[in-house]
């Protein structure tokens, strides 16, 4: 659907259309399925995360237990079960989640559209970190907000930074939008510290907090920092099945007070009525046919290993000017270029070389990152991610050179 | 979740929150899912309308051939099978559609939304058949369209209002919402002869036609009259399988010209990513092994054969003031009570009886309906549909009673 159509309902459309920008990680799909293309471009599980078995045992056990259930239209906020399910997960993470306080969406993806819906109105302030996940910003864009980026560091957000935008608005932000653990994109971890600084400062100055935590169980380590909804009532936390159990079942929840929670439940009837019957049974019963912890210590060994994987290929082929962050856990690695190149307009001579992955520029939401990449390691092979990372190298050092060619006359630091 | 709770996030909602209203039916889901309460609320299919049998051997055959397709990431807009198949059933109804001009979605609910979200600003200005859908006019409300209702009537849409309309604006609406078929709530169709009215102002007046047409199929005579879709490219249309397959999957499907497509795509990109993997493959391979002819013409008997169990109780049973539309296919009869009562004061007493319906005004944007109900034979067995009319019938006369005893000393034309 890129190419280029002429539309003559231009002038029916509404003025959010103008904002949209899609996503390169959702328009590489499509490469990115091709066989023959190594992708660390999207953040797919490792096929090899399935128990299959317990999959077809699952499905088995709804379609006998409960058929009819399976087929039939359930309540907006997800089944008893499935939210129980989710307190289960929850419990696991430290917090004490009642299903009153859940109701569950299409993925945690829902939840972030569901979420700008009640909150925002064109030109409300929210804070993101830069980078940030891709698909909050878009679900965040087309409400029209004004979008604060505070930068990210090792240990998260620079609070520093973050205190003074709070200071010197006399309206605070309706929002501010974390991924504390294992950031996506950039694999980083808000230390403790920094997640009880902000559930304080958002008692002070009154401000909902987003916590999204799909990656909080793939702890490389086995820990799992406290979240940021343990410190304060204003946080909406954002749970989903899709990277520990199975992103094509679509279920993730959200957990909130419940005055926050009924307007979510209203946004939602509109927005899909329900979610699958089926996929909530299925997760239900798969979840207690594996036993849960020796499914996290698979997943958490395999995605640590191609994590390790990725770093040593990253150390053996790619240039000096390259740098990269050190995840603990989750999916991504973050690399940066230190040279004169731009990663989008990279992306096609790497295309064709046959690996993928997605330009920095996606996870900010106006300017920055054309100098990085999000890798996903997540679903190739180790042997994939080495063969990949040396594909994708040569890629960064042609480009580097031809930069050197080009702007070898002037001086590094001169402002052309 | 009815219950009245302090929300200290109250001036950080979005203004569209204060819009929203809850739909009836959804609330009344808890109460009519009670195995004591026969309902007539909420549109859900019959039970005995599922082929279980087939449904296994379905999931077994997914689990067998892509457990890990069906467990992971899929296309926004939907695998290229999936089109397909909504492509093959929307033949049957006359339209030739390219599976690259369809966009899967989660029911046709979520259709709604993400057209509204590409259509709608603030003030934007739309048409609605009235009455009309719940679940549509919660999906516009959140966009805060200006909404114009148009009476229905027997024919569907009234033309010369519609015209009276359309010729006094300098800007012409956004879009008009129709469902031509066996309309939700009226159970009405659309005359073959004001589609081609409706198909010829789009392009005279250029906005937008949004065809919704759950209820296509589930025609009692077999017949099903011409898309709006065939006369005009101004068209969008919106299919599911939620009536004749299965809402427990939500999978449903927009049709639509390939910009228009284009705007959905990325709007669903930000509303939930893609649709479920399993739930496409289930429902390709299911729809792979009924006979589809044998079940439309089974699924067509068993409603109207419920159809006609909830005529002939509401002819014995429902007093002298009441009438009904007379559906041709569908789920739903509209009764109208020509006397001092208001059927959402009534649902209490109903609930109270064991009986549920929807109150007329759900399906009003505005203002409306108060005398009338929604009456849903689609769910109950023949016998649950006679005593619960019965009982229903008990209700209404008891309040018709209540209120002569009030207003019997007034003239009944009288302006209190």
């Amino acid at each position: 659907m890129g190419k280029k159509i002429i539309d003559k309902w231009l002038d029916l459309y509404s003025n959010r259309v103008h904002l949209m920008r899609t996503s390169a990680t959702r328009d590489l799909m499509s490469t990115a399925e091709r066989a023959d293309v190594i992708s660390f471009a999207g953040g797919m599980p490792a096929p090899e995360s399935l128990d299959k078995e317990a999959f077809r045992e699952a499905v088995a056990r709804v379609l006998e237990k409960r058929a009819e259930k399976a087929f039939q239209y359930g309540p907006t906020e997800g089944f008893y079960e499935t939210r129980e399910l989710a307190c289960q997960l929850m419990k696991r993470a430290g917090l004490k989640a009642h299903p009153n306080e859940v109701i569950v969406t299409a993925g945690a993806q829902q939840a972030l559209d569901l979420i700008a819906k009640i909150f925002l109105d064109e030109g409300s302030e929210i804070i993101v970190e830069a980078p940030s996940y891709v698909g909050a910003l878009n679900a965040f864009r087309v409400f029209q907000p004004r979008v604060i980026s505070i930068e990210i560091e090792a240990s998260g957000l620079k609070i520093d930074e973050f205190v003074r935008i709070l200071e010197e608005k006399s309206i605070p932000p309706k929002f501010v939008y974390l991924i504390p653990n294992f950031q996506n994109p950039a694999g980083t971890t808000t230390s403790l510290e920094k997640r009880k600084s902000i559930a304080e400062l958002s008692k002070e100055y009154k401000f909902v907090i987003i916590e999204d935590n799909p990656y909080g169980e793939l702890s490389f380590y086995g820990k799992q920092i406290e979240p940021v909804s343990l410190f304060t009532d204003n946080a909406i936390y954002l749970g989903s099945l899709s990277k520990i159990i199975s992103p094509g079942l679509r279920i993730g929840w959200i957990y909130a007070s419940p005055p926050i929670l009924q307007k979510i439940n209203l946004a939602k009837q509109g927005a899909d009525l329900c979610s699958s019957s089926l996929s909530q049974l299925v997760a239900i019963e798969y979840l207690s046919i594996i036993d849960f912890d020796e499914h996290i210590r698979k997943i958490r060994k395999i995605y640590s290993e191609k994590c390790k994987a990725m770093i040593k290929a990253l150390e053996e082929f790619f240039p000096e000017e390259a740098s990269w962050t050190q995840p603990e856990g989750g999916f991504f690695i973050w690399a940066t270029i230190d040279a004169e190149i731009d990663t989008d307009d990279m992306l096609s001579l790497a295309l064709e070389k046959k690996v993928a992955y997605v330009p920095g520029s996606s996870f900010y939401y106006e300017n920055g990152g054309s100098k990085s990449m999000r890798l996903s390691f997540s679903n190739p092979s180790p042997e994939e991610i080495y063969e990949g990372i040396e594909k994708l190298a040569a890629v960064i050092k042609e480009q580097i050179a031809l930069s050197k060619s080009i702007f070898g006359f002037y001086d590094k630091k001169g402002d052309r």
